[in-house]
Parts: structure tokens; sequence; C-alpha cells
């Protein structure tokens, strides 16, 4: 798998659209690192589960509930009034609204569905078994080893963060600007940002919804580079947006308005509540995840009720605090929990379910892994179908960090080779008995028939971690994982070539990116 | 479960018995840390299983034709010869098993047993959804971040390291030497080490197996330490041993002379075959898993011989190679499918399980703490019963770190909370539908009685983790995981205090040693 020539040998699907960066340096012989190949991973665990049928039934009855006899205050009149005309009781902003409609909302939407970028190759199925992993996205800060400190983020940056996003094959869709590029005025951030997007991947994009002028700007600029009609952009999802509720139980007006937007033009539909257990939501994890699914089936239905059938996914960021200091802590126990339930609910609902890979940590170091892996794994637990953040996260979320997204993505390929079922497979020539009789009760199997034909391919191989001993590796000067990350990413930057785009395409782009900031851009007074 | 103060208040099972270290700290009120209080964690997670019920046989019926057709060469000729009389087919060293005989013999074997330590509150059982954790064991060297380089082991060290074991409340078991004290002299240095470990904790003990004279020395001192009879010692398991075979499909003379003397006398028996996939076994998982169990099961027959209903577990230490350097990985995806295979094969014979925390990373940094959490949380899927090495692991066991030790505790702190059914409790008031109605579309649940009445005991209280933001991380000096667990270790073997003993027990032990240094102690020439 990890076998550059493979993609030389073997054409890979994208490689009929020009091939993706990693197969064209490979061709040339200067990968950067050794990686597996392109693909969607399909997760075959069954979920960790913790909820018995009692349990799910308990959630779920809380959630429809505050739906009932709460509500959830929507900051947007034209949502109320989609609402109260779909059959939502309505009190000012506050929106109430039964099972039953719910459930029947609910019973619209697709349990899995396509997002289709410029490169149809780079497509990615949202739902079923499927396990998809996006960067890092939107800290304000930015920080690496030579760096040494935080610092707010620049164009720059975030374009370094695109390449890497790009580059790693584990990575299968872009989430939100990996860094908050404060160098850019914020009128025109989202142009300059989305064309470094659009040319420096050719992975699912998403937008912001932080506007309408900022949303139809984004989808004009997708379907400008996949080159298609606005017909074909409305045929299926090309892009998604992500929206976080404010809980607790409200929704704002920019979030809303974007969300609306895409529902009616066909896209796809993340929302995803911010419930701090103790903070936004209750201390409690059944309560602060029924809250969340209140949270997010309020938008969902809104999106049934633009569009029947409209593309969405609910995703989890439940975690608790630090109950002496408010901090916000991620990765944690009382997370992985709630994530699983999420996802035990998630399925009850027959909806796909985002979640991420986050941690406290404030530089790349054991806690960050721990707390990191923590999370990517009860994702996994959870039969999670988009998992955010994946790689490249710092400081809940408030720091994006080069070192850190190359650490995550060596994790991340570990957890992709993980759901290889050659992992686990038990033909005769698995079990390997003629090998065993070879070596008999003396010598090893390096040398065997069995082994050198399977050695190349066997096992993961990492392209970070440093499985040399003590000695070998103090003689290379003693590197820790974050100082070895530092010098992968920098390599894998001098060495980027963006991914081919037609020159009438990127012309069109350019064109309409400054035609739009020579009309001033959008507003921001949001 | 964090606050210290519910020890002060709720009579801890240990404390009848003078109480432990953290009961007796929190009295005087100077706990170096706080922590979760003893307990036995049940795993209520459905394990993780690769397999499907064909793949089980598969792999069941690779391991007894390796039983019958190519068989275990067992360095020991009493063991062969009871084998012989107990129905092997033997052709020298090789014995050969047939399966009937191996089920029978498994059927003898009890499907869950306790080991109790001279402070029976520590007593520990192995089996069912148990699962519990001991410290490294076994590194030649020793690295602490002052040292900052590796070097042999002293028994300075080893104390270092022993008081550690003790002092943390999610270590259940003490392993094998958690760092060879090279400065002892080999024909002594079980006496000083056994005494160490016996006085300095008040947990399970292990002892090795590296010939009769250790092995029956330990015994006895585990039984002054109890101040039992030689009957009362009999009566079920003081102690335990682990035995590794020598992989491929052979026994050494010293590991089945203590594994034979063990069983004679009643004890805990784990037998933990090493196969490297490609270098020791098959390339294959499950080929490499096959040749294991094979291993194992053979050692587990010859106890049931010697003594049926033999208390017995068996281990999995299947991890790759990497095949370019042939150097040993460690919580790699293949390492992680090879334990959760292993623990289906457990379940099928219905013996308890044993599996490990480990990784190859020379230095307590990010790469460690993935791999560590990779191997913990695949014991934890494969419901392993037994996990060593689970704190203090570096260098694929070749270095003992007492940062490592506080960083890993940390991990399985949170492994262990995240074990409490509290955390997915679904009752009215988990649900919490009074306190979000309370707090609305505005505000917090900060203030809440429900919050009030909940925070204490909600979350994992982390006593190495920095939840603090980048700007106070800072202003306390910016110090990295590793370097905060070096203050940690410092502080907890500052003011560790031995578990009581009674005097007399004290001065029989003391005087054991003594007369066995002036006999010569053990012989060197095994």
């Amino acid at each position: 798998m990890q076998d550059p020539k493979r993609s030389e040998d073997t054409p890979a699907p994208r490689r009929r659209r020009g091939g993706g960066r990693a197969g064209a340096a490979a061709r040339r012989g200067h990968a950067a690192i050794e990686q597996a190949p392109w693909r969607l991973p399909v997760n075959p665990d069954r979920p960790v589960e913790p909820l018995d049928a009692e349990g799910v039934q308990a959630i779920h009855d809380g959630a429809m509930r505050i739906l009932e006899e709460v509500g959830v205050a929507f900051l947007h009149p034209e949502a109320v009034a989609i609402l109260r005309r779909a059959g939502c009781e309505t009190e000012g902003e506050v929106v109430r609204m039964d099972r039953a409609m719910v459930m029947e909302a609910l019973a619209q939407c697709p349990a899995q569905w396509d997002i289709t970028p410029r490169n149809p190759d780079r497509r990615i199925t949202v739902g079923g078994r499927h396990i998809l992993f996006g960067n890092v996205s939107s800290p304000p800060n930015y920080w690496d080893m030579e760096l040494g400190r935080k610092q707010p983020g620049t164009r720059a940056q975030c374009r370094t963060l695109l390449k890497l996003t790009q580059y790693f094959e584990c990575i299968h869709f872009t989430g939100g600007y990996p860094v908050e590029p404060v160098d850019l005025h914020p009128s025109v951030r989202h142009l300059d940002v989305l064309y470094d997007k659009l040319t420096l991947t050719d992975k699912v994009t998403h937008a912001y919804s932080l506007g309408a002028e900022r949303i139809d700007d984004a989808m004009e600029m997708v379907r400008i580079a996949s080159g298609v009609s606005d017909e074909a952009f409305e045929s299926g999802p090309k892009m998604y947006t992500n929206i976080n509720s404010t809980s607790p139980l409200k929704h704002d007006y920019p979030m809303l308005d974007g969300w609306m937007r895409l529902a009616a033009r066909n896209q796809g539909l993340v929302v995803t509540p911010f419930t701090l257990a103790g903070a936004m939501a209750p201390v409690t994890m059944a309560g602060a995840v029924a809250q969340s699914l209140a949270e997010a089936l309020s938008a969902v239905v809104l999106a049934q009720a633009i569009r029947p059938g409209a593309c969405v996914a609910i995703g989890t960021f439940t975690s608790n605090v630090d109950m002496k200091t408010g901090a916000p802590a991620f990765g944690t126990p009382e997370y992985m929990r709630a994530t699983q339930m999420t996802g035990q609910l998630a399925r009850f609902y027959g909806l796909p379910m985002r979640a991420s890979g986050v941690c406290a940590a404030n530089v790349p170091d054991g806690q960050a892994m721990w707390e990191t892996s923590n999370s990517l794994w009860s994702a996994v637990q959870a039969g999670a179908n988009m998992v955010y953040h994946a790689a490249g996260w710092l400081e809940g979320g408030l720091i994006a960090s080069p070192e850190k997204f190359v650490m995550d993505c060596e994790l991340l390929g570990q957890i992709q080779r993980y759901m290889e079922p050659a992992l686990w497979a038990t033909t005769p020539e698995d079990i390997a008995l003629d090998a065993v009789r070879e070596v008999g009760h003396e010598g090893h199997f390096f040398g065997t028939g069995h082994t050198q034909a399977r050695y190349a391919t066997a096992f993961y191989q990492p392209f970070l971690s440093d499985w040399t001993n003590h000695e070998a590796w103090e003689a290379a000067g003693g590197v820790w994982t974050a100082e070895r990350a530092n010098r992968v990413w920098k390599e894998i930057v001098a060495s980027f070539e963006a991914p081919p785009m037609d020159a009438a395409v990127r012309e069109e782009l350019e064109a309409f990116v400054s035609r739009r900031k020579a009309e001033g851009g959008a507003p921001t007074d949001f």
C-alpha cells in the first residue's frame, strides 16, 4: 500500500484527470514522503454503544421534549416563517415543533449522499460505513516550531496548511479556513481564501455560512472551478457548509442564512452544536447530548422544509469543561462517551454523523496526542462519517499548527490502515501453516518465501514515526517527534505542486475575485 | 471521584488495613496529586471483533494443526515426560498434542481467578469483564528528563518506579522489575528487588521464572509478607509469573521450570509468546496469532497436566517489524488487530487474556503517546483482563522512564473513568430537562442547581494535562508534557510513604534475604 510504485503501475482513478500531486510526484520520483493512495475508508467495526435501547429512547425523548416544550430560537425571520408554515408553533423567535413533525422531516433525509468537487475522482460519500477526514478549521492563530509562539494567522500560513490538506491522501475534504488569515480584510477574505482552496486543492470545499454575499460568492466560485452550469451545480452537492448553533438552543442569523441558501441550491449541510457540558449545556452527558440533538434536529427540520430530501448530517461537539477554571477540555472520557452516544442517536434517526479530532493541549506534545487519539478513536467507535479538525488542531481550536498536522496525519494513516480487511484475513495463505512448518522450532521468517512475497505491503509504513533504537535515534540527533514533523512539513511545502486546473477556469476564477473585490466584497457588519 | 475528601468521608475497604498511601496522604492533606480511588475496573464495552465465526475457526484450526503436526519444543525433560504421560506424542524435545486433548485441558481452566497480595484489599480478579493494569516490566535501561540519556538501570531507579507503581491507584498489580537493577549481582538481585517490591508496595507481585531457586525464594518471600502458612499460600494464587515462549514454537528450561513450580503450588500463570510477525512468526497477522496461540496453549496444557484447574491466562505480544530495518514496531494497526483477534480466541477458549501498553518511541513525546494510546485502546477493545507494561515503557521495552510512567497514568485514569456507567446514565435527572428549561435560550449552566450539585465529580479531573489557554500556559513557563511529568514524579517520590507492614513480618523478610545471600543466592549460569 505504501509503495509509491504501485500508483506508478496501477492507473489510479484520479490519474485520468491529470493525476493528484502524490501520483505526479511519484512519477517524477521526488515524493516528500511515501503514503497510501487516496481512497474512501470504510469502517468495518461494530460501533461502541454505551446506551441500551432504553437509553437511546430516553435521550430521544429528552431531545423531543426540548423541541416540543422549550423550543429553539431562530434569529432569522424567514426561517421562523418557513417553520411556521411547515406546522411549527412559533412565539417570536422561539420555534417549537412536535415529534411527529420532526420524525416526518427526518424520514425525508437521505441516509447517504455524495459531494463532488472540481476533480470528480475526489468525490466523497457521506454516510453508511464511510469515514472521512478533514483538516483543522477556523483557528484564529498559528503556531509552528520555529516561530515558537502563537500569533494571528496569515494568508501565507493558510496556504501552507491548504498545501498539507491537498498533499496528504488521508485527508478527504477541506474544512473552513485552516487558519484565519487576519491579514486579509474581512470583506474580501472569503474570496482570497476560496481562490487559494480551489487552486491549491482539488478536494471537497467547505464554505462558511456568514451572510448572503459570502455564501453566494462561494457557490459561484465552486461552480466556476467545476466548470459546470447552474443546473448541474444544483443536481447534487458540490460543496458543503457546517453551522454551529449558539448553545443553548439558538441559531444565529448568518448561520441560518447560509444554511437556507445552501439548502435551496441542494448543497451539503452539516449542523454541529457546540455544547460544553456544564457551560452551554447540562453537566450530565445525557443532558448535553439531548440538547445538542434538539439544536441539530431543529436545523434539519428547517432544511427539509426548504428542500425535502436535502443532504444533511448532524455533528457532535459535546465535551466538558474543567470545573475548576471553566476551561474547555477535549478528548476526555466524557467527550468520548458523548460522541459514541451521539452516534447511536444518529443511527436511530438515520442521519450521517460528523465528529472531530480535538485536544486542549497548547503544543504538539504527549498530551496533544493522547487527547487527539482519544477523540479520533471515539469518532471511529461512534461510526462517524465525517471527522472534522482531524489534522492540525491545538489549544481547543484556537491554534493551527503544521507540526500537529503532520503528526495527526501519521495517526490518520494508521487508522485508515487499521480498517483494511487484509489485516484480519484468514485464508490458508494467511494462516501460513506451510511457512510455520518450514521454519519449525529454529530460525526466523525473514527469509521464507511467504514473507518475501508479502513484506513490501504487509504493514503500515510510517513517514514520521522513528522505530530505530535509542542509539541510532541519538546518533541521528535525538530528534523528538514535533521537530521531525517540522522537517516533514517544510519538505512537503517546498516540493508542493498544485493539482492541475484549466487555464480558462483559473482565469474565470481570477476575474470573479477581481470583480467582487472591486464591488467591495461582502459586508462586515454581520 | 477525584475529590480526596471522598476517601476521607467514605471508609475505603483498604482503610481497614491501615489505609493505602493515597488515603493516608489525603488525611494528612499533602497528596502529590488528586486521583480516583482504587477499584477494579469493569470493561462495559462489547469487544471489537474483526473476525467472523469462520475466521475464529480458521485461526483455531491453524493453532491446532501447529500443535498436532509441527509441535512445540519443550527444553525441559520433566515437562516432556509429564506431557507424554498426559497423552502427547513426543520426539526428543518436540511435543505434539491433538486437539481433543488440548480442548479437554482448556475445559479444566477457570474462566476467572483471584490473586490476593499481602494486603487483601488489593486483591485482583483476572478474567470476566475485569481489566487490570500493571507497570512497565523488565527494561534493562532507564531514562529520565534530567539524565537525558539512556543508561543501565539501578536499584535506586527500580525503587523509584516501584513507588510510582504503589502510588498510582490506576495501577493494579506489579509486573517484573520495572527496570533491571544491574548494580545488583544477578545471584542476589531477585532477593533485593522482591524485598523492595514487598515493602514499597502492597499490590499483587510477579516473580520471574528464572530457575528453581529464584522462584522458590519468591514464593517463600510472598508467603512471609502475607503472614500465611504454606497451606494457606497454596489455597489460591498469592502471586503470579509471566513466561514468554522462545518463538518460533519453543519453551526454554528456566521459564518452564518456574511455570511448573508455580503450577504445583497453585499460583497465577500467564504465558505470553513474543511473536513478531515477519521475524519470529508468519508475516500475516492470522498466521502470527495462530502460532502465538499454539505456543501459549501448549504451556496451558502442561499446567493443567500438573494441576487440573490451574489458574492460567494467555497473553498476546504479536506485533510487526519495520520490514526495511527489521526493527520491532508497537502500537501499530497490525498490533491492534492482532490483539483484538487474540481476544476473540481467548474468549473462544474460555481463558483470561493479557495484553500490553507499548510503543517504539525513544522519548516520551507525541509518537510515544499515539503508539501507547493505540496499544492501550486495543487492549480495551480486545476485552483484555491484564494489561502489562501499561505505564512507563519506551523504546520497545528497552527503556523505563518515570516521565512516561506519569503520562501513561493520566491516560489510564481516563480509560478507567471512561468505564464508569455514570457517563452514559439516562435517568430523568441525567436528561436534565428542568435545567434546560431553566436556562432556556440565554445564559449558561454554571450557576444552575443541577450543575452545582454535580460539578465536583461530573468529569475526569486530570493531574498532568494542562487545560489552560496558551497565554496562561506560556506565562507559567511554557512547559511541555514530559517536563510537567518530571515535576510530578519527583513530587510523588519525595512525599512517598510505604504502605504499612508489621515489624515482625519485615524482620522475617530481612532475615530471609540475609540468609539466602549468605548462602550465595541463586546460580547465575541459567
